[in-house]
């Protein structure tokens, strides 16, 4: 008799090992990570292999215009409600194996077991692969998720270009995946990802459920200097772009601090990128622009600390007589995932331990559309966007197990 | 009767704004200035119209094997002794057009009036354009010379690698320019340049002439993290490379203030070119690495400064968790160049204002071989390592005629 337990039981842990192996060839580096960012040859040929094997395996394979790759398994038959899970396939420059391309598998591997499992599908169940989601070639994170949601425009998100010159549009179509197709919107979402995070390990525990995430600011600011020699420039006359950058990254250290002083953590702050003009050893910055975050669980700290931030911008850069503009600004509130996933993935595990992510996950986008969840297993030494990331198979197993018997449920109910 | 006056009678100012049209065609960018560094396709062609002209115009020419460019007049016959003028073509990226190629050209359009104005030529006189003075794609700068000099090795030299990984000999053997000539030793250096600094036009001056040059401590210091996301990591647990690099060029601003705040500045100080890896919006930086330097005309300041800085790259590092290390030093002293040179200059020109030098030139390498002067004409603004450096054609014509007049001297005498 079909049941989850029944269905979990069916998920292939070997054939889960495999395709992570295979998948993570694709764009591998030296030091055991990967280089495959969004919509590179790398990141295609890694699309083009998910989507041999979901057609070898039944799927009917769907990309739509944003290069969101889905492949559906009609359980219920045409029309009926689709439940969704999957993560994404790009990755950071020399980041880990497992973060996105686990969930993306995985979801592969638990959809062919429900399928085995049989029951009384009224749901149709899809895997997906969303376009741009860590935001390292491309920004903001979470591009094709945020498209399918409707909180980003098409053309908006095609006309995105990386740090080149490139644009989405044209770097998705050179991979060939501007698609044309239109994926149904789904009625549950379930993303499984490696945790990024120390909490699980500390615990002990082996899975984790996302009961919402923290707010994060994000910002991107340039120094407008004048370019000039670093010898016969007398200091008085400098309007150095990156002295003004190193005061504000020394400034944005500190707000970290300050708010963190007398307790537990409660605002993350980190400079990620810098780009500098000319970048040359002897000529004095014209330019320089920093790509900043601030991120909290509580939205008065975070609102205090982009306050902050922005009096810092200003004061820092008439200290050293350079210009100043916010090129962009994203606010990403705090929120919930659905309430009944969460308690789903408890009844199914109840030693899951509930967290909140800090890292943006593409079911933060999708919750605006349909209730949406994320489920983790542990990051070895909490390391993630590291090429040392690492999963234990065993955790990976688990997660594998949780998926599975969560879409059964939510296929059958 | 030929003397230094009826030499510079005969140097052609027309021809020398024609060839300054020329030769900035090469690397032309749309804001006016060029970007044509060293050993690249764009540095290349104009080595290639360098040397047609040279050739066209009676010059042997020679390529040694840094690649350094001269072309030789045989005014008293060979084996006479040298008298070499000249400077350097490659620029900075998006520098200006007559910093470097200006002393090149000028030396062409002198050396045709050293031959027409006859005399008793007791000297040869050559004509040259040194390799990599910019230190802009390969540091450090003054390679050609410094290789001519004998202060750098040839293979040392041939390995340096910009920021592709490309070696400065396979870049000069793509354009060409890996030569085998042998270039003989001059017996006296004059090199003419625009001023890249302030004082003559402050002063209402046209012509100036380098006493000496202050001293210059140049390190590439890099900073060593863990890379990591900037989403989940807990701030206790980041190793940011970058967060150390900000605290860094902040200190390093506050010890140029620090040395300047009770007189005349006696300290610069910059950092020019800050490479970050993996430079991604949403990763810890795992490397961060500083292209500083601190120049001063007095050897105590400079010292006082380089142990300061020392000890605060320690702290900041410590601070922050992160490693350190001193990729390389380079200590280049203040020095004098020759004091008969500095003379001859004021004999042909008395209101010619006496200065020294704090972005360097190729003279000083030289002046360990023989000796050696640079003088030098107005910067507009006293701009430089910028597209909209200039200098105005009068002050171009007035260097000319100056150069012409010294060359002919130490040709005759």
């Amino acid at each position: 008799m079909a049941d989850p337990v029944a269905a979990e039981a069916l998920a292939d842990a070997g054939a889960l090992h495999r395709m992570m192996s295979e998948v993570s060839a694709f764009g591998a580096t030296p030091g055991g990570g990967v280089n495959r960012m969004a919509a590179t040859p790398d990141e295609g040929r890694a699309r083009d292999w998910l989507r041999g094997w979901l057609a070898a395996h039944g799927f009917r394979t769907f990309v739509d215009p944003i290069g969101n790759l889905v492949g559906l398994l009609d359980l219920a038959g045409d029309g009926a409600p689709l439940v969704l899970s999957g993560s994404h396939l790009d990755s950071q420059p020399f980041g880990g194996c497992f973060d996105g391309a686990y969930g993306v598998v995985a979801a592969c591997q638990a959809a062919l077991a429900v399928r085995a499992a049989g029951g009384r599908p009224t749901h149709n169940l899809g895997v997906v692969s969303w376009t741009g989601e860590e935001g390292a070639r491309f920004q903001p994170s979470l591009i094709g998720s945020s498209v399918f949601a409707g909180l980003l425009g098409l053309q908006d998100a095609l006309r995105i270009r990386d740090g080149d010159g490139v644009a989405l549009g044209e770097a998705l179509a050179a991979i060939g995946y501007r698609g044309a197709d239109s994926i149904p919107r789904p009625a549950a979402y379930v993303e499984l990802h490696v945790e990024c995070g120390p909490e699980l390990e500390a615990a002990g525990q082996s899975l984790g459920v996302m009961e919402g995430w923290w707010g994060a600011v994000k910002l991107r600011v340039s120094f407008l200097g004048a370019q000039s020699h670093t010898g016969p420039t007398p200091m008085a006359f400098r309007r150095d772009a990156l002295r003004a950058a190193g005061a504000l990254i020394a400034a944005i250290g500190d707000l970290a601090d300050d708010a963190n002083r007398d307790g537990p953590e409660v605002l993350y702050t980190s400079v990620g990128r810098l780009e500098v003009e000319p970048n040359s050893p002897n000529v004095v910055p014209g330019r320089a622009t920093l790509f900043i975050e601030l991120r909290s669980p509580r939205a008065e700290v975070l609102a205090r600390a982009e306050a902050a931030l922005t009096a810092r911008i200003a004061a820092v850069a008439e200290g050293v007589r350079v210009g100043w503009r916010i090129d962009s600004r994203l606010h990403r509130p705090s929120g919930w995932f659905d309430p009944g996933l969460v308690a789903l993935a408890q009844e199914m595990r109840p030693e899951a331990r509930r967290l909140m992510t800090i890292a943006a996950h593409d079911a933060i986008p999708l919750s605006t559309l349909c209730p949406s969840v994320v489920v983790v297993t542990p990051s070895v030494g909490g390391m993630c966007h590291h090429e040392a990331e690492f999963t234990k198979p065993e955790d990976l197993e688990e997660g594998l197990r949780l998926l599975t018997a969560m879409l059964w449920t939510l296929c059958t109910r």
